[in-house]
């Protein structure tokens, strides 16, 4: 779906002819939304954009930058979180958005549907001032910031994520919990992996020297930079959180381990060695002086079980130094 | 609440009017301290202040520097330990502190308090004499300095809490002492991550390039930026610290383990063969040449007491010699 | 086998002689496959090709770039998934392709068979439009996006293996495991020593400061090294998906290790105090008022049953509080 | 303690006043020893040093170097071994030099005591031609060279704590083994603390673009330098042994808890079944054709002790199949 | 030992006067083995070498190269695996090579015996035609590829110890294998140590801005500089195969402890509450119609037997489905 806006400080139009919206006054925007091939070919004809480019957006490649004659080409992602079965049905799902800025045009390709287009056209046609008054290369910059913006959802998402596993990890950590922590921690790569080549892309717009960046606007991208500055900041942050979470789990399982052993130890060490006593006095043997004379004795068996309760407390004694009790 | 001084080698004094402030001879220093949007605005009005350097004040982005044509902006950030709930309420608490460096005038906002800010209007009411005759690019040195010191007084709070568990691992390493150490490493981390976007803002405005720094201040920038350094120096060797420290307690955790098996493994070995020899003598086989004739032996009894001792001594003779005893 | 082919917008025919063939109006393209020391010689002597070059592809060097005063000289690798028997029987196997890019003239030079070669070849001959007309930097470019999308391939079956540990992590994991995950994590890493050296000579290509890539032609090779570096970005993150992996099956092992302690203390410290009191019980004390005078009571025998029934149920009880039930 | 020294190609002598000894023909080196405060003062102001360089003096900040217009000012330290009882009264003792190199003079200021800077005096008194000859930059060159070589004898000192833990760990292993592996990880790290920022310090110098270094003598800044090189070359390898070595010792913990496991389950499952086997034989039921006729029979005993040992023989070989034994 | 060859393209002569060799036609190489003091000091007066590079030379310092006014300086290494009896007696044995690059002349001093220096001589002397043209650093560029192929040796023996350290963790990981990874590690880390410094070195040479590589020769030493970095590529990748056995090696111990522990609780599980029912009808109470009547029913015995088979079989039942048999 083509849709094509002409603006400038008098106000905005809708131009179904695409040779017309080009040489038009004021800045022209055309954008394609979940862009069919013919779609797509009709653009790049009107607007002369190069074959290379048009690939890029069609393959959905890795966020980039590129400075052709008559225009700045960028390629970026929006991003959603979607969980899939495996792991190659990425978790966090990425569209492309290519975007040609020209002189006094915009040309903005998406082969899915992007979100962020739809809310700046919405702010184009309410009459946004300085939208309407800055030219294309400002409307790029609402583009970028708007995504940028929807990327702090996917990381407040992933926030909640990590919470919930911070606090499983202390009340009950069970078996699945390590595969929790890795699924995030595969959310935060495949994240990082969408958000660091827009980052690179975002740096070279704002260095300048590129076509699309003029002088005004040069502080804008900048400062979009910075936003995503900051979330690849965080991203590594939370990826130190979660690897800290296994850590606590994995030590958890050990301690646990660690129980488990002392109970079986206190409890086999005192018995066993009562149980043996238990059996010597249930030898037969035949009577003779030599032969067991405590069983015929009269406090034979009080002596004995004092005897063996003897034993039993001076291990439970030894056990408490050792704080195995 | 805004307070502005205007300052030079002969006195200060406060204006009330911001433009007047602005105009007036001497050093003008205007301060907004838990800035309402209000005020920011006024400020933002009088001095010219561009939208966007507002904004990050208000949104407490990551520490930055940026070039405008009447002034130089940076945005740093106060740092106070709060130790919270969960993750999220972040324990290293950081305040955003603006500065707007002009020719002949300084603009700092926080939206918070800002405790550093406090002292350096205090020092220069009492008319500190560098402060009075050096120019706004000083003042904004001194403000930065302060800031700087009270990083050192976290670090040395969060040097307590690296000894105290230092101890703990020693003398009684139990099931929690992970946890405490991963909230340490939490804190350093997040500390960092204050502090590293605050060194390099510092780094731009100490190579001079800017123009904030006259030639005369540029050493004094420089000289905050290496106490920076240090800083992350410092941070980056606790974390080895505390890395080595969680190395410490899980070995002592494995440790245990090896212990409590030692025990079990040596009474249960000696006992339950011992154990297995009084079973057999407490078998009932009908009398016969053939069946147990030890059991009418005169002295059967004590020759089998003695063999099991011999047992017994032979194994506590090879636990010595592996060292589990 | 040598093969030379002279084309240009006209056509595209085969040219015996090499030194008729470098001299021939339009590009020239000889390439050797399976190339023989003689062949070799003979198109280094056509082509005044430098020892070294030579020497590097005989040598199958790492993959690298150098600037000769009549051509540009590539060396790259093709890459074929094989498993031998011992690590160093590489299982990435990589065979070298040198490429020589003149001013009209491309000598590609393959010790084993390139089939990435084959490929453009045959496009020549069917007379594809854009390679008879752009020269020969722009055949070497459909050569390396070729070979470029040969690496995809082989990435693909990469993650058929990964998917495939990652389900059996979960629903089998096996002694073995271990070492396939290590196989695997072998083979990214050795396919990425083969892309890396390709990816820094197609940076030095995309850069435009050598002689083979003309203006126009530039930002094709810089497309090829954008898919090498999304490639290489690919091979980072499958490695983290690998050692997360290995985290997981190693978690599986240890909590199959606290599983099985659990069932032994369950068992052992249940029935070893109840075997103690039935040796007890066993003991052959003779008839006094203070030797187990419960053994004659009426009720003696269902009394003693009852009171390990309360034992037992006890430490079930206290099993199932500590959860090890 | 104050101590300077004039001299040149014809001869060494001492000048009290320091206003004389700057302005006295000849390279003047005036050297604060133990530097009181009031001594500090006197030599800043009679060489007009800037307060920040003095301050970072005082403070025993980072090692660094910075240009003022009439000298050259770099901080370096000293180090010496102590161990101290807690963490942060640092293994590694430092005290701080700071080096002013003017045109014909050099101050040098240490707040303790500072050997190598003895040494180099000693070499000037004694009559050293080139200190002499070369002014005041060889003379600092030479006492950088010194202080480096005592860096290397700490490093032998490291050397020998990581070949006694390597015994260690071969012969005992035992519990605080790691402990001491920690200590020497820490003091590792904490001399590359000292020595990493003096080396960048003398990157500074021998790059020659600093006013201390004249064409001549840069040669020998660069050759200091590349002996810090060299030697934080060795402590990354020392980190790394002392790494392999904690690898060694936890992995001689878990082979011997696996020792300790297989000694009691050979004893425990050889003697388990045979004790069960007693025990049915001792069990008490009435006589009955079915009531264990084997008790009556004339070789019933030894049928069982052969059985008993039949299948005590048949789990030994098991065992040693497993190479549990 | 000195020994100092005169040659150009017309012939090989040996020149005993040092002197009388600097001046003669042609290229001069003087080449010093296991070189003493005195021959030293007489070169380095020959030739005007630098008491810096010299001392580095005889103290065997890391390798770097240094341009002199008159001459290039380069410093590497022979490199000889030769394993000791601790760690800090090398196992990689490192001897120098300092190489003095003149318009018309190289020195070469080795402090031991070099042997890629004999084979060059060798070819000189055998009249090899460029080495007689080229110049002297065409004679350094031979040495240096002499000398990298002879690291390509130890590595190659490197790579056999890491095959039979993978074989002998799949056949028979028993307690010493870890120790011989870390040795093989060790020697790994060491071998980079000397290699990576000599790359840097060569680095220096193929970039072309020292005197000693004229524009002809310089892709010469281009060449051996990618030959080391393939080396250090390779060096990386058998540190991380290493890595990965030892993984496997753990692993084959953790799953060792986990199959002796499944032994132990099975047999224990299953004969510790039978023989627990033996023990109880070997108590000794005295007949009482509740006092076990079971031990004189007639069917007793055979009906205790079953119930214990059941229990038993049950067990087993268990234990196959939890697959610890
Ligand atoms: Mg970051
Ligand atoms: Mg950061
Ligand atoms: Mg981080
Ligand atoms: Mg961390
Ligand atoms: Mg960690
Ligand atoms: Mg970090
Ligand atoms: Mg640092
Ligand atoms: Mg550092
Ligand atoms: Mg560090
Ligand atoms: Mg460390
Ligand atoms: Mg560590
Ligand atoms: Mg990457
Ligand atoms: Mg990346
Ligand atoms: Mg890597
Ligand atoms: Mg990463
Ligand atoms: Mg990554
Ligand atoms: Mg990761
Ligand atoms: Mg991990
Ligand atoms: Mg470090
Ligand atoms: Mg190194
Ligand atoms: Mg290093
Ligand atoms: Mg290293
Ligand atoms: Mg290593
Ligand atoms: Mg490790
Ligand atoms: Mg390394
Ligand atoms: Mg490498
Ligand atoms: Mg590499
Ligand atoms: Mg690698
Ligand atoms: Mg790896
Ligand atoms: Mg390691
Ligand atoms: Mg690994």
């Amino acid at each position: 779906m083509i849709e094509s806006l002409v603006y400038d400080g008098t106000g905005v139009e809708s131009v179904e002819d695409l040779a017309a919206a080009r040489t038009a006054d004021g800045t022209t925007w055309v954008h394609v939304e979940d862009a069919s091939d013919a779609e797509i070919d009709a653009v790049a004809d009107a607007f002369d954009l190069h074959a290379l480019a048009i690939e890029d957006v069609r393959n959905n490649v890795r966020a980039k930058s590129e400075e052709f004659s008559a225009y700045t080409f960028a390629l970026v992602k929006t991003a959603r979180l979607t969980r899939g079965e495996t792991t190659f049905e990425e978790e966090i799902d990425d569209e492309p958005v290519g975007l040609f800025i020209g002189d006094d045009w915009l040309v903005t390709v998406a082969t899915g549907s992007a979100d962020p287009v739809a809310r700046v056209q919405e702010s184009v046609r309410r009459g946004d001032e300085r939208l309407l008054e800055r030219g294309p290369d400002f409307t790029a910059y609402r583009l970028l910031d708007v995504l940028v913006d929807s990327y702090f959802e996917v990381l407040e998402h992933l926030e909640g994520q990590i919470e919930a596993i911070e606090d499983e990890v202390v009340e009950s950590p069970d078996a699945d919990l390590l595969s929790d922590i890795n699924s995030v921690r595969r959310e935060l790569l495949s994240f990082r992996k969408v958000v660091w080549p827009v980052r690179e892309t975002l740096a070279v717009l704002a260095r300048g020297d590129v076509r699309a960046t003029r002088a005004d606007t040069q502080k804008y991208y900048r400062d979009v930079y910075d936003h995503l500055v900051q979330l690849v900041d965080l991203l590594e942050t939370y990826r130190d959180l979660v690897v800290g979470t296994r850590d606590i789990y994995l030590n958890a399982l050990s301690q646990s381990t660690n129980e488990v052993m002392k109970v079986l130890t206190v409890v086999a060490t005192i018995f066993i060695p009562l149980t043996f006593v238990a059996g010597v006095y249930g030898m037969n043997f035949a009577d003779s002086a030599y032969n067991m004379p405590e069983l015929t004795w009269e406090f034979g068996y009080p002596a004995v079980m004092l005897g063996m309760a003897g034993v039993a407390a001076l291990m439970v004694f030894y056990f408490r130094r050792q704080s195995y009790l």
